[in-house]
């Protein structure tokens, strides 16, 4: 664990991993009218190790009860204030190709706290148009637009030789924070924070696995 | 590394992971006509030290020359078939909103050598329409379906509250692996694959970096 200079937690990615399992399953309790949980409950749900629970959860401002456990409703907004659910954060989708157009239309992720303001790509057809209620506009336009709307999230849904070139663009136009849907491993300064959505490495884990398990 | 009783190899999990980036940066290669890569320039290019490389490219049937490297065409190929993306998988949908929806309209899967076959839903305005050109059936269909096409793939993209029980039904109906799209951890056999693609997860990991970076 380390702290910036401000006393705010940077967390390792393991525990930002389980903390929304966590999450999804105390959301269904609390939509079950369940009161309190334990870290033993949750351990048996999600086959986590309870001290892996307890240890994951202490980084928060709960605690258990002795023999009680959590009070679930505490714990719901707990984890969503922690992991940012409960703000709101801007961002762009840069190439609104079939997977951009779904996270356009996808009001789940208003959920998780994320806001689609544009969607930015180079095709007549879509640019002028609105897609899941949200404007799409030219890739020229970028630049120009990011100086009056201050949107820190790119979520890059270009095609895999385009990746590098747009998210130069996006950092140059004030973006510092890229979702990278495309397999290309994308070099940025280290100010900017990158998460890589890799689909197509997951599926080589499959086809790997099942070659593992099933020849 | 271990290897099962057939002899095939399986890798560790970042290995898989990186094998992926190699391979879209030759395939931009291959497409500028470039003949030769050396691991150094992999490096530069991908920010992975070049003895890593050289480690993780051991594991496929390939040798780079002194001083010139690694033939492109060949390692395209040689990754392909390594991650399987030069075969056909089938994989059924369950659940077609608007990321399962936008999957079946993917065609990029394909050059990865996913094939999806089938949709299921539960909504009726649904039910008997095709997605990108694939049917979309009643999941209570699934079953019956599965006995006379051997699909091994389930994507699982429904409603988090669904996850455990679609994936219970499709684990029963035959599938022998899981890409899960839900933020829920799903409980299953050993001998079924799960592959979690956990976008809520990298969406938490985003704003925990942006907090640390920014405030």
């Amino acid at each position: 664990m380390t702290k910036n200079n401000d006393n705010r937690i940077i967390l390792p990615e393991p525990t930002i991993r389980r903390l929304p399992w966590y999450l999804s399953y105390v959301r269904m309790l609390d939509n079950l009218h369940v009161e309190y949980v334990s870290s033993t409950q949750i351990s048996k749900e999600l086959n986590v190790q309870s001290s892996q629970i307890a240890k994951d959860l202490s980084f928060l401002n709960i605690r258990g009860k002795t023999r009680i456990g959590y009070e679930v409703r505490s714990l719901v907004s707990e984890l969503e204030d922690f992991l940012g659910f409960n703000q709101h954060h801007d961002a762009v989708v840069i190439g609104t190709g079939s997977l951009g157009t779904a996270l356009m239309q996808d009001h789940g992720l208003e959920h998780y706290g994320l806001n689609i303001v544009a969607g930015f790509d180079v095709r007549d057809e879509v640019i002028g148009q609105e897609l899941g209620g949200v404007p799409v506009y030219a890739i020229s336009e970028l630049e120009p637009w990011m100086r009056e709307h201050d949107v820190p999230i790119a979520i890059l849904t270009v095609p895999v030789e385009r990746a590098q070139e747009v998210a130069d663009l996006a950092i140059a136009s004030g973006v510092t924070a890229l979702w990278n849907f495309t397999p290309y491993r994308i070099k940025a300064p280290e100010s900017v924070v990158i998460a890589n959505t890799s689909i197509y490495a997951h599926l080589a884990i499959i086809y790997n696995r099942m070659q593992g398990k099933t020849n």
